[in-house]
C-alpha cells in the first residue's frame, strides 16, 4: 500500500524535479523542503502528491511562473506585502515567513502578505519553520477566486477551504503546530475516500437539502457541499464559516490578491481561476514581550499537562496538534517517508515526463 | 419575557453601578460601554447579566481590584504587555485595544497583552472597536487557571472556553465581527438551557463514555463535557481544541498570566482560581499595507456577495458574522435594549445592594 523512501533521497528528487520544471536551484530547494515536510509529517495530500499533480505540471504549462521576480509592494516596520509574480506559493511564502520572523524580532510582531501567488502547500510548514526560530506564527492562505464551499446556508460555492496554521515553540518535545482548514475537512480527504471507495463520516458533507451525505461522489457531482468546521448553525458552523471569511479578508483585500466571493467571476459560471492566490504569515517573538526565557517552558508544561490527562478511551491517549505529526516525522526519518502507492506512481510518471531518474525505491511499486 | 430599556439609560445605570462598586468615573464609563455593547448586540450572557452576576459582586468583595494601577511590563514598537493589577478586564482591554490600534497605525500590526486581569466580557467588543477606527483586529482571552473543558479525548477539565473575536471594517454596511468560543458553545448557553428547562442540541455535550448528551444538568453535575468546535475527532474536534490551546499559549505563557493546564492547581482538586486571566489584542492597519483605500471596499463586496447567495432554506437568508448582531443593535437603538426578565431582576437586586436608583423600565418586571 505504501513504499518507503529515505528523506534525503526524496528531498533531492523533489529539488531536481522543480529545477527541471524551471526553478532556480535555490527556489527548487526551498520548494522541495515544503513538499518533503508534508510527506515526512504525514500530510499525504500536500506533499509529493501536489508536486506531481499541481506544481510540476503548472510550472511546465506556464500557469505558475517558474522564474518569478518577487517584488516588495509595501514595507513598514512590522509589515510587508510581496507580489509573487505568479510564482510558486511555496517559495514566496518561505520568503514571507523569514521576512516576518526578522521583523518580529525587531518589533515584537510582524505580518507579511503575498499576492499574485499560487498553491502554498502545507500551511503547517510555515508555522513550524517559525517555531524552529523560537517564534510563534500563524500562516494562512485563501484559494484565490476558486469557490469550494458556499457560505453557511448558501448554495453557490464561493469560498475556499482557507487553511490556517499556528505554531508555538515548546522546547523539550514536539512544538505546537495546528494545521487546519476552515471546513470540517480539506477536500483532499474527500477525494481520498472517493479513490478508495469509502463512505465519508457523517458530518463532512451536507446535501442540497441540508441533510448529511456520506457518498464522496456527491461532492464532486455538485450534489453535496463540504461543511464548515462546527457543522450546522446549531453546532457552531458559523464559526468555521467566520474563520474562512477572516482568512479571505486578510489574504484577499488586505494582501491585494483575489478572493472567493467575487460577483464578476461568479457570473462566468463554473470556471474560476486559482491564480492570484494570497497568503499571510504573522510572526510573534516571545523575547520581545519579555517572555524569551519563559514562553517555551510554559508552553511545554501546558502541552505536557494536557497530554498526561487520563483519556476517555485508554487506547487513545490525549495529545495535541503537532505531537502525532512529530511522531510520524520521527518514523519517517528512521524508516523512510511512507508514500502511498498512487503517489509513488504519480512520481514515477512525473520523472518520466521530466526525463529524470526516479529513486529506485519508487520502482518497486510499479511492478 | 423581556423588558426594553433605552440604550442611554442602561449605559448611565451601568456606569453608576461600576462607580458605586469603586471604579473611577473614567474606568466605569469604559466598562459600561463594553457591558452595553453586549446587551445591545444580543450577547445576553455577557452584558448586564455579567455586570450584576460577576463584576459588581467581585469588585465589592475585592476579588477584582476596583482601583488598579495599570503597569507597562514590556513595550516595543509593535508590542506591549500590561499588568492589569487584578482590575476589571473590560477596562484594561479597552486600553490594550487602543494601544494596539495606535501602534499598528505606526508599524502595520501590533499585539498588546494583558496579564493579572479578570473577565473581559464580550470579545467582539474589542474587535468591533478596532473596526470603528478602520482597523482589523483579533481579540482573545483565556480563563486563567479555570478548567472548563478537558483536552480532546481527556477527562479532566483543564482548558477554558477561550473566546476569540475578529473584526474587519466594511464601510457601507455592518462590519465583519466574529465572536466565538473554541468550544461548540459558551457555557452560558448551557446554563440558559438549564434555567429554561430545555434540552441542548445533540453535539453540544459529550458524556464520559464519549456519547452525546442533551441534558444540560449533566454538564453542571460533571457527567458530561462541552465539546470542542468540530465535535469529535472524526469531524474536526482537534481544530477547536487546537484553537483553545493557541489562545491559552498567547494569553498565558506569552502574556505572563495563568493558564488552564497547570499541574499544581489540578492537584488541588475542584477549586481553581479565575484570577490572573490573560488577554491579547492584535490590531492590523490596512493603510500601512497600502490597502487603506481598497480594503474596506473589498471587504464590503466580499460580505455582500456572500449575503446575496440563494439560501438552502428561503426562510434563512445567507448572512455573515456581525450582520445579525448589527440588526439587533439597530433594533436596540430604536426600541430599547431587550433584557430578559431574569437579567432585569438581577439588575434590580444589584441596585438595591448598591443603594442606587434602578431605571423605571426595570421595575415593571418585578411586579
Amino acid at each position: 500500500m505504501t513504499v518507503r523512501i529515505p528523506v534525503q533521497r526524496l528531498r533531492s528528487f523533489a529539488t531536481e524535479a522543480l529545477q527541471c520544471a524551471g526553478l532556480t536551484e535555490q527556489d527548487a530547494a526551498a520548494g522541495a523542503e515544503v513538499v518533503v515536510y508534508a510527506d515526512v509529517h504525514g500530510f499525504t495530500t500536500h506533499g509529493s502528491n501536489a508536486l506531481a499533480g499541481i506544481y510540476v505540471p503548472r510550472l511546465r504549462d506556464g500557469r505558475i511562473n517558474p522564474g518569478p521576480q518577487l517584488r516588495t509592494v509595501s514595507d513598514t516596520a512590522s509589515g510587508a506585502v510581496l507580489d509573487g509574480d505568479r510564482g510558486l506559493g511555496l517559495v514566496s511564502t518561505v520568503r514571507a515567513t523569514d521576512l516576518a520572523i526578522g521583523k518580529a524580532r525587531q518589533t515584537g510582531i510582524a505580518l507579511v502578505a503575498v499576492r499574485n501567488s499560487s498553491h502554498f502547500g502545507s500551511a503547517g510548514y510555515y508555522a513550524h519553520r517559525a517555531t524552529e526560530a523560537g517564534l510563534i506564527a500563524i500562516a494562512m492562505t485563501n484559494c484565490g477566486a476558486q469557490g469550494v464551499a458556499p457560505g453557511l446556508g448558501g448554495t453557490t460555492r464561493m469560498l475556499g477551504t482557507n487553511p490556517l496554521a499556528a505554531g508555538a515553540p515548546a522546547p523539550g518535545g514536539a512544538p505546537f503546530v495546528l494545521d487546519m482548514s476552515a471546513t470540517t475537512v480539506a477536500t483532499g480527504k474527500i477525494r481520498a475516500a472517493q479513490r478508495e471507495g469509502r463512505e465519508v463520516p457523517v458530518g463532512w458533507l451536507t446535501g442540497l437539502d441540508g441533510m448529511p451525505v456520506t457518498d464522496p461522489n456527491a461532492y464532486f457531482d455538485g450534489k453535496a457541499d463540504v461543511t464548515w468546521l462546527g457543522g450546522s448553525a446549531a453546532t457552531g458552523g458559523a464559526k468555521g464559516y467566520g474563520l474562512a471569511i477572516l482568512v479571505d479578508l486578510l489574504c484577499g483585500p488586505l494582501a491585494g490578491a483575489s478572493w472567493g466571493p467575487t460577483p464578476d467571476l461568479l457570473e462566468n459560471g463554473e470556471e474560476r481561476p486559482d491564480t492570484d492566490i494570497g497568503h499571510v504569515v504573522i510572526a510573534i517573538d516571545p523575547a520581545a514581550f519579555g517572555a524569551g526565557s519563559t514562553f517555551g517552558a510554559g508552553a511545554r508544561q501546558l502541552l505536557d499537562t494536557l497530554s498526561a490527562d487520563l483519556p476517555v478511551d485508554p487506547a487513545r491517549p490525549v495529545t495535541y496538534p503537532g505531537a502525532p505529526e512529530a511522531r510520524t516525522a520521527a518514523a519517517s526519518l528512521a524508516d523512510g517517508v511512507a508514500l502511498p502507492d498512487h503517489v509513488a506512481r504519480q512520481l514515477l510518471s512525473m520523472a518520466a515526463d521530466l526525463e529524470i531518474k526516479a529513486p529506485t525505491e519508487l520502482a518497486a511499486v510499479a511492478e
